[in-house]
């Protein structure tokens, strides 16, 4: 509809709309930045002119290989550069990405496979056992496997596959991208532990990734040239977005698939990291490593933490060897973080205790976001600013996913009402400032990934001795939360060992989501028989 | 059309998909830095709490006027709170903002409110006699006055008309805003000179001028609580869109009336400026400033300047001062700079000289921009990356105007071929910068606003002894141009003096538009009877 009295002439045409894309930001950096560096492995460092040209091949073989505009591509891929790359050189063709946690076990990579219909996957050779047995499992047709081979970490070539390198070597570095025909196409397509069994697909679109690498940079007062260390693992929300931010800044990322204290510190003095983000775990194992495993380095280290509130210790800790702490917040549904903690600089004069507990609120709306709020979980009114009145966290704004995946009913549901309902509870401070008191109920966060307790608890209820469950987190040091089950027996069964529980759980899930704890006893429940699982979390918190 | 294979449920809805628009920056300042000072004149501190609530009443006032989304709403105003609270609470209530430049004659004024259909118009004390005169011009429904005194630069109120600090008063703080329906509608309409004698009114959008603000923060490394300095005129592309920007950042922007080199040392002492754009001649001014006109400061300043390449002896000087200091290029078609010249880190160990010539050139494109390019202006393809081959260039990109209001052939024109086309001749240098070699062939610029040659041209034709005509641009120390006019008289005519012919342009002209030099002689032409300019210039040139 016309807005001024006369719009002839006013229409969109190619000069003056162009579909948001963050691939737009590796255009622009092989004209403006081509002889920077923007990815570090081991020896081999890439400028953005090879680094275009690189993902250019990887676009133009997959199409190649015929996949269309729409057609989904997997990867089974740690922190490695070919994961990065396929964040363009998959979308560029017009393809939607799709990475894949690396940590899942075989029946859920194939539920995966088959509800995103994908057509090729690229596998880390270390990874191809899982993408072999998760393929042996289907029904449907199965991706083709392009391998990656990553001899220098240890995992050459298994000879079975194409390789990688050959794959992109019969691309064309000339290949003309096929730029998004809406920004509201898809770029990526990300599979979430939520609260039911199966994963949800969260799909994101170009708009959203774009605006987040503008909202980043703004806000995380990035600046040119930086030097980030990939941390949080690209199949994780896309790595927050930051891959395909980098280009934007002339960035350079340099990849860590050691995730042990020494390669990070190793790499931070070597590359001198600037900026890395990563969940308070990462911080708490840099904190506490061995004398032998550090290195040295005099610089400032912008650190984004999310997942759980650093406590005081850890702030301190990080803060001592050098690294400036901000906590964020956000979800797969998100992007990433849509809160950050911003500092105001009058913080700087409160006294240390103080200040750290202002540093565990999530904090305000990232500038690319229209509204984020905590509302009465009955009357989805905002919660007064008291710091103490509980209600959700809803979110609304351009950094939001188009919905889940063939799932209409739980977009339906996340959106209901008009803002995404976070499922996570929170209070608000006279200052605007969200501060997290709960854990979306049925979540468990394990070293920085999310696990569904209603997955665990499926798996126990197929025990035969199991008659009904509930895992709820139990607060661990090292990992941030692990499962811990809680169990009533069958009617003369006879009791598992907690071994036997966990043997049987391993059977069916990854590592990760088996149960840490097993305690048998009657389950608290309300007058209409609904577990009570905030009474079995103090249980688990006091063990 | 769907990408994927089955998008049910991927819609857009209001919870992912929010208007790009920078009102948005103004709402979220509210929340996430109520009391920091957003706005600085003299005395008169406004944090974003505040700064928020006058917008909203000024946007409540207007609607109370019975301003409708869509309806026009101009200022006539210096760089005062005023102008700037106008690009906020006269977008919020959905009307489109149209900052008339205060330099110009009430004719063009008189055209001005005519040809916007203007409902109201905030004019500062000081210009009211030019608003009354441009009104007495007109033969359409005039503008009604607001009159915005400033008694404390010397202009208190007249009395005669609802007083700007009034008029805001009758408006409700909690007034609700009209975000924009569609982000494609217009938030702006600059007049600017074109090559054609009557200015042109170029739409802006509300998308373009947010992602303007996303694009240069992260650009420009600004960071967080900048301290901005209004040198570029607001009422000159909405002030680059820096105004817009300022609330993402939680920034403080100081307002200059008084164009000084005294008062802009002082403001920068005082308010410890870091940030500010401006011509190179608002350069000059400050480093050629008297002695006593000097404030001392230590701090960086960072400056971007436009409209001219800064001399080697301009960039010598400011660094001197301690401004750093970054050539941008835009048009108020693109929203303000859209070229940035980025300093990559090894400029820094150049030789002096080589390094002023690397600034001299306007750069590469912004992060917000998709393609900017030098084209051949008959074949439109990208000329050779050699220094030396001349083209137009040609942009694309988010930050392109809608149009031209109410001119659809120059619209069409301007985008002829799927670019804008900027009318400026540059060439590309093999690391891919680009650099202006000839001004837009008949655009003079004096102080930094563009005089259209072709305007001046036709007031002189109207004298009765001129007969043929030429105004070229004449290199000047202080205004960067004058216009300088060729004559050829009519036969049998006396000549005019010279001060005849700049006093018969002075009563249809602003007094910049004049020409400072008058020359009688026989126009060179081509075959076809084209009047070479280029000829003219070197005479020009030459004096």
């Amino acid at each position: 509809m016309a807005q001024m009295a006369d719009e002839t002439g006013l229409d969109k045409n190619p000069a003056n709309f162009i579909p948001l894309t963050p691939l737009s930001h590796l255009a622009r950096a092989r004209d403006v930045f081509p002889d920077r560096i923007a990815s570090v492995y081991h020896d081999r460092r890439h400028s953005y002119r090879e680094l275009h040209a690189r993902c250019t091949q990887l676009g133009s073989a997959l199409a190649a290989k015929g996949i269309k505009p729409g057609d989904v591509v997997s990867t089974l891929c740690p922190n490695i550069p070919a994961i990065a790359e396929a964040h363009f050189g998959v979308p560029l063709c017009g393809a939607v990405l799709n990475t894949i946690n690396t940590r899942l076990d075989a029946d859920t990579i194939a539920y995966i496979f088959a509800h995103a219909e994908a057509k090729i996957v690229l596998v880390d050779s270390q990874f191809l056992p899982a993408a072999q047995e998760a393929i042996a499992l289907m029904d449907s047709t199965p991706p083709e496997i392009i391998e990656v081979a990553d001899p220098l970490a240890g995992f050459p070539a298994s000879g079975e596959y194409t390789e990688y390198e050959d794959f992109i070597a019969t691309g064309d570095a000339d290949f003309k991208w096929h730029l998004p025909d809406d920004e509201w196409d898809a770029i990526s397509l990300n599979y979430t532990s939520g609260t039911t069994g199966r994963p949800k697909g969260v799909v994101c679109h170009h708009r959203g990734a774009y605006l987040m690498t503008m909202g980043t940079a703004l806000s995380w007062e990035i600046g040119l040239y930086p030097k980030y260390l990939t941390i949080v693992p690209l199949f994780h929300c896309n790595g927050w977005n930051h891959t395909w931010m980098m280009p934007s800044l002339g960035g350079q990322i340099t990849f860590c698939r050691d995730m042990t204290a020494k390669a990070i510190f190793a790499a931070i003095a070597a590359e001198k990291i600037t900026h890395f983000g990563g969940a308070p775990i990462v911080l708490n194992t840099l904190i506490n490593a061995k004398p032998e495993d550090r290195a040295a380095f005099d610089h400032t280290v912008n650190v984004i933490t999310a997942g759980a509130p650093p406590s005081p210790a850890t702030i301190k800790g990080a803060e001592a060897l050098g690294f400036r702490v901000m906590q964020v917040y956000g979800l797969t549904e998100t992007y990433g973080h849509v809160t950050e903690c911003v500092e105001p600089d009058d913080w700087a004069t409160l006294p240390a205790e103080e200040r750290y507990a202002q540093m565990a609120r999530v904090g305000v709306q990232y500038p690319m976001m229209e509204d984020i709020d905590v509302v009465d979980q009955d009357s989805r009114k905002p919660v007064p600013r008291d710091g103490k009145t509980i209600g959700e966290i809803v979110i609304r704004g351009n950094a939001v996913m188009k919905g889940y995946y063939k799932n209409p009913k739980a977009t339906a549901e996340a959106f209901e009402g008009g803002a995404f309902r976070s499922g996570d509870i929170a209070v608000r401070h006279p200052d605007g400032y969200i501060q997290i008191t709960d854990r979306m109920k049925d979540i468990i966060i394990s070293g920085g990934e999310n696990i569904s307790s209603v997955e665990v608890e499926n798996t126990l209820m197929s025990h035969p001795a199991v008659s009904l469950c509930a895992v709820v987190a139990r607060p661990d040091e090292q990992w941030g939360e692990t499962p811990c089950a809680f169990i009533e027996l069958k009617d003369g069964a006879t009791a598992p060992t907690p071994e036997d529980i966990i043997a049987h759980t391993r059977a069916h899930l990854a590592g990760f989501k088996c149960p840490k704890t097993v305690i048998y006893q009657e389950l608290p429940k309300t007058s209409t028989g609904k577990i009570q699982k905030f009474e079995l979390r103090k249980i688990a918190k006091a063990l």
